[in-house]
């Protein structure tokens, strides 16, 4: 942490500063400036936020954080890429870029097995699909809860693919496990604590969702504490922020993914279904988030979207996430990376 | 809903909207405009969020939702201010303006009943404290859990003054809330449906915190799902969005006071503390909040902020909290009410 | 300025990075960390931005500035509030609360001759309408440009109010400044440093608005661009900033209000109006806006919103506006000033 | 216009609202709702905004436009995709990838030279560099001005290069298009209309960057500024909007080029310098943007970016904008382009 003292402040501000530097476990070192003396607090501040309270007192300015508040996550404590395992088939952060694709909710047995043997013959590696739906509407459907779930299961008999699907409370997460190959925390839970914790216990892979307002520092703190809790393998996925700009449901931040790869060992993937919000968007913003440097991408998938109970806007139908598919092999390829 | 075509749509296709507009129950109205149709689809949209998947259809540009999308909390249904009691001494929505003082968490019996006595001297009507610390990072202080309840039955005996503080996990919403005499609901947490529902189950006011990227109209959507379970005593606070603007913690959105009056019977107030971040702007902020018509301030006060375990740099000694208390009379009473 | 070193640098990096940093004329000052160097350059940073180039250098990870990069604005160098004549009977910046208040467009003689009694005797000081307007769209009234300084010349002589107006192009500014009694820029042009600067050469005073994503910071640059060319006499007006929130125009961000207290001695007034973009809200913020500290406001009156050409839906009417001054009287009272 | 009137309004407000949508020239058409009324104003109301002050009248909710503001910009009046030509070898809109890459400021012969060539080899077909510069702080480097343009076409000569450079003042716009191949405005001049106007009035080609916190509507407005003064020539240039976000300078907003290739016919290109403010991200989102559909794109190169008198930290050196250049070739082919 840097203090910065106030212009002028008394030397008394300062000593007192620097006592309470001493106590919290730091060592202190003052740099005298023209105009005012900035201290720095020596000492691994990585989980002693306490020092922000140092803002408190009398003479100083404000305080300034140095360290990334993250230790597990961070490339500064392991350098090589996470590769995190699904299944024996597919893994996410290696050469090859992951495709999850399916339906925004399960809504019935034809429609689960349909949409998967669709997307597993476009070159789909896992099938997505919500049984535990968070709508901002209670008037809204809301999943079909455990029946979605096996219709998942009987979705991967079919086809062959492992399943990712959503998990929304502490209470429900080890019954999902049973059944999901992997769990996600949406936008929305992306700073649900208790539920971080208790994915965090499981060893089951996580696929961990930025909130809409979560900077990039947060995002990565809410992966911390999954990992904490014990749970190493997560993989981040960026779903679009929110900004002023109303054209797009969300503004899709590709800048995170680079941003990611130079702080994070963890693969990360995007979203650009929830990212744009428009099926028209979609397959422009998939090519850019792999030309970016994207591990994979989740991508919003329904045989009808007109009929869809939810996010049916956003949502392709099978022949255009064919097409996207023959096309992403390209930009995949550009990039070094197989399809 | 009104549903605009394309400019220059085939017949074929806006009669197929024409159709599936009838198939959803709704009633459709069509505008003859100069360069493209608009369809009005008569029938109460709300909890009918499908209407929106018609922007899928072929010939379709947009779907403009005309209905706000909430009931129970709209002042369409309840004209008159709803009135929440928490104790047979405390009321908010009526015409005192109430306090809730205290520190960001309990840390100790002494800390705590020495600033419920402190607040309580100086006006304030109800404590604030958090047992139950939803924090960023993982290695912070995440609070004394049931025994920072315990402390708080003590202070509240002590003091007189009842208690709000904050659930996070589902597991454990009925256990504080035998403990307390109000629920919080936290910004993080304010799209988090599973706790929204639980609370909503119990016969307990709950304090409903907008989340820091939530819409007014979203914030509303939270407050329909505690209410739409049966709990109809909802207490909103406004306590700062997240923008651009780095000088403040977050941006303390003030009109939306205005806004959610116009829009809910609900009572609202203001949480100047962390709207800010800063004790600095505190008192200035928590005068304007109640000049913009808030039924209540929530402000966090620490006898020792210097050696707070969260959230020093906001938090008001109590001398500091006092003056502001004295001034804030008289803009309560600017705005005919008391304090 | 604090330049971090990465984790790990070497010492060849550090050693460039210092003989860098005396070169461009400040002392560095070493701090060895637990995991990485932080180097202090001392020395005023102030015109020196040329500092954030380290940042391309070989092992260093990031630059934090430590002093605000403003000079001639701020309180450190300035302590006592500036007070700044209009007329020898309107001054922003002491005991009195200035109000401006007038249409958005000057549309014909008796629109902004009625006005201008209208809200002189509502107690308004200053009159406000704009002759030159900057529109979003080319197609909308673009103002009446020198005829309507000439009609807002002839306003002030029959109500006896000086009046304030905007400035949009450099080439204008000096016929402006020749009717007006003090010139507005506006904040799409918050950041037009040609117009600035051009304002900064007159010794006529300017109400400088905040751009609509400009930070407090970066709002005190641009009234530093006008003080450095000479003209001192500035008074800062926040009007809004952009969000994610569409329920107003803007958000008024009155935090800013007892932020800039805090780091300028220029006066600060709010313009509710502009701020929420809706007459229903304007009076609750104009009063909040005092509340919070404010100096003075701006607020749009037109005696037919209905019909105005401009900004019809955010203007109040005379009688409404009336209303507002007699409760207002109350919050400048609470607030030690006087209307 | 759909024209919501409040629930239960009365009759009498209502035929006040169709008498005043009839004065203005529109033909009012009433949808009868279940719990309200809703009426569509049919006629052209681009250039029309007036109808916005219907907002004003009472029994009215919200007035909501349905058709975009814009016309000579919108791919409704122009169905083929615009090409903008500059020289008779460069043209942007085509199937050529176009970059244009240089310094942020121009700062010496030599400077500008040695990257106008460098940049040249490594497969830039323009030039960029500034020498007007609006810079946040009045103590900063604000350009070398005429000779800035002087020293451009040198570089222009030697390397064959045709170069863009900023415009800032009215007053100079026509100086500057006597030396420049295509004038760029910049982001914090995107609404500065009396600049937009007066390069409408040229016919030089205009590079029109997004301001940072302009919505996609309100950019394509600003084209409509400059096309409605005569000249048709005007790229778009999306360069990162600012959000919360702090790991990047801005958040480079590439779904606008999907959102902007459907609503218009004019081309887009994107500035991954500006749009991130570090070098290290500027080639990933290079990639990303030709990915999204690009025609082009802005890179600033600097040959001593440790020295740059601005924007050091996200210039790239020659060697690693030629790998960047390589790389592209690749992105380029895969999108069906040329580099």
């Amino acid at each position: 942490m840097i203090i910065v003292m106030k212009a002028g402040a008394a030397k008394k501000d300062r000593d007192e500063v620097l006592k309470r530097i001493r106590e919290l476990g730091y060592k202190p070192h003052v740099i005298h400036g023209t105009t005012r003396d900035v201290i720095g607090a020596v000492g691994d501040e990585r989980g002693k936020l306490v020092l922000q309270s140092l803002e408190s007192m009398h003479g100083v300015e404000s305080v300034v954080p140095i360290l990334q508040p993250y230790k597990l996550a961070s490339k500064e404590v392991k350098r090589e890429q996470s590769v995190i395992r699904v299944t024996d088939d597919v893994s996410v952060g290696g050469s090859q870029i992951v495709v999850m694709a399916g339906p925004c909710s399960v809504e019935s047995e034809e429609q689960i097995i349909e949409t998967a043997l669709a997307v597993r013959d476009a070159g789909a590696h896992m099938l997505r699909g919500g049984a535990y739906k968070p709508r901002t509407s209670p008037y809204s459907f809301q999943g079909l809860e455990e029946e979605g779930l096996r219709l998942l299961s009987k979705a991967r008999e079919v086809s062959g693919l492992p399943f990712v699907t959503e998990v929304v409370n502490p209470e429900t997460v080890e019954l999902v496990a049973e059944y999901a190959d992997m769990l996600q925390i949406g936008a929305r839970n992306a700073q649900n604590f208790a539920l971080l914790k208790k994915v965090g216990q499981l060893r089951k892979p996580v696929l961990l969702k930025r909130g809409m307002s979560m900077t990039i520092q947060e995002f990565l703190m809410s992966a911390e504490y999954v990992m904490s809790e014990g749970n190493q393998a997560v993989v981040l996925c960026e779903r679009g922020i929110r900004t002023f700009e109303t054209a797009t449901r969300n503004t899709l931040d590709l800048s995170a993914i680079p941003v990611l790869k130079q702080k994070t060992h963890l693969p990360v993937i995007a979203d650009p279904s929830h990212g744009t919000g428009n099926y028209h968007y979609v397959a422009a913003m998939a090519y850019a988030a792999v030309a970016a440097g994207a591990d994979g991408l989740m991508i919003e998938v329904h045989s009808d979207p007109e009929h869809a109970s939810s996010d049916g806007p956003q949502s392709l139908k099978p022949s255009k996430f064919a097409l996207l598919m023959e096309r992403l092999k390209l930009f995949a390829a550009a990039s070094d990376r197989t399809l």
